[in-house]
């Protein structure tokens, strides 16, 4: 696995928690069927570009060995990935309206996603980066009870959670260091329309540092009173947006870790770099396109989207 | 009428021809009556801040001489704005829903708008740089006819001309230097949803240069196959939106006329100021705040953006 060099200093480990998953998507392209999902395969597979990943999450007898291959093909410690032999893998099955910008959810088997899951392995609780990719924040919250001595801790999360775990969700912001949501979320949690508004309420409500992701329309980062805006990378070629999220999280962190830094030009910095990764993952159907793509290709975007907000 | 000093250069002229209107508007913060508007009136405010202006249009006789003085304090030549004393001035109600992105139209009185504007006056044909705001694409026809020997020419336009007038539209493209337009009227006008692809069709019909304005995500720029992206300044003071275009147009092509340069860089950092000077616009009904502003808030809020979008 070869890794993206951004300074020359030895990347801290990352534990990256969430679902891992099957999904059939259903988009104006094409439709895939048992597709490699879930927030941390995402995430994790993300995340490899820049640093050393454990991977901890909870699959059924049904997960294909040649998936678990995938993570460890990028190198990513599956120690932590667990398999409930009677269970089976969380599966999701939703279609993409004709512009992408909507989806429907058509079937949803929780499977081992409804228990509770085994211990984080013997010092992955030391791990000093965390990413909490999108889960239930009940078993965020878990997570965050065995973590020790961690430095920086990222959560993500999505809609259903705001509905359905809203007071879990509030503790799982609290306790992390930076909080990441798109901004239909930001604005369902809270209640302000005006994302700068909706920002300054997530602060309140215990978010420390905030990332609000607008899709095609780039991401914001609030920091200590500091606002830090980028657009996205130009996708032209977009075949399946699943994981999109998941993978700037996983990107994000990855680079901080790599950085071992989370000052706010660490942030930038990291978010730059999510940013490319994610455009990348949006371009084929499932993680494919994120393990295909390679360290040139991140690197280019990269320079691209430099190019694109550099003013004289 | 103090200017901003962008480079050490004399500004060049530039002609502003549109619509000089009488506005009522209803938002969730309250409601204005002939109140000073149309594209015209916002972009040649606008615009005074970095170059000396020429104003072209026409009104009725129930223009009030105070709005004519209101130009006039802002060192705008006042000349080509002719005045049809039988006729009524172009009239608008129209009403903002709760969240501001959507608008209805309550009334129009088109009044002087229907008939033929009087010639340009005598100089004012030659006028190096010249901005065709918002209007109908016959009359920008009618001003493009006139011209000899202008440098660059912007135009902008609004979804209402893609359905009644698509073909002297069209016309109005191809001949202008610059093409502004904003998100969902580049889906409307070209048939394609992804705004990257818009913008390629829209090239491929004719527009050389192009700005696409998304409103609170800010603005895009395409030039020879480059593309430059700014996000907007944060707004949390949102009380009219009516103009915010407008104004863009108007400041964008005063800072062209004030550098004299219309390459990348110029167009860069023309977006930069236009972006600005459009989040004063919102802050207060009508062209009160644009008016108000000065040069230095402009100045900080360039500042502002400019740190918004530094990477380290």
């Amino acid at each position: 696995m070869q890794r993206i060099q951004i300074v020359d200093t030895q990347p801290a480990p990352l534990l990256v928690s969430g679902t891992v998953a099957y999904d059939d998507i259903i988009t104006p392209h094409g439709t895939g069927t048992r597709l490699l999902g879930g927030s941390a395969s995402y995430a994790a597979l993300a995340a490899s570009y820049f640093t050393e990943v454990r991977l901890a999450g909870l699959v059924g007898g049904d997960f294909a060995a040649r998936d678990i291959q995938r993570f460890r093909d990028h190198a990513i410690d599956t120690t932590g990935l667990h398999t409930d032999a009677a269970g089976e893998t969380f599966f999701w099955r939703g279609s993409y309206h004709e512009n992408y910008n909507q989806r429907d959810t058509l079937e949803t088997r929780l499977g081992v996603n409804t228990r509770s899951r085994p211990p984080l392995p013997p010092g992955h609780e030391a791990t000093p980066f965390v990413l909490l990719a999108n889960d239930a924040p009940s078993l965020q919250l878990a997570v965050l009870d065995q973590l020790r001595g961690t430095e920086f801790v990222l959560a993500d999360s999505m809609n259903l959670w705001i509905e359905t775990a809203r007071e879990d969700l509030l503790r799982v912001i609290r306790h992390a260091s930076l909080f990441v949501i798109n901004d239909s979320e930001a604005v369902h949690l809270s209640g302000e329309d005006n994302l700068i508004l909706a920002a300054r309420r997530l602060c309140e409500m215990g978010a420390r540092i905030l990332v609000i992701k607008k899709g095609e329309h780039g991401a914001l980062l609030f920091h200590a009173g500091d606002l830090f805006a980028l657009p996205a990378h130009p996708v032209t070629e977009l075949h399946d947006p699943t994981g999109a999220g998941d993978s700037f999280a996983g990107a994000f962190i990855g680079v901080l870790a790599a950085l071992r830094r989370t000052d706010f030009d660490a942030l930038k910095l990291a978010m730059l770099y999510a940013t490319a990764v994610a455009s990348l993952t949006v371009e084929a159907f499932s993680c494919d396109r994120l393990e295909s793509a390679g360290i040139g290709e991140i690197a280019a975007r990269v320079v691209r989207l430099r190019e694109m907000v550099r003013l004289p």
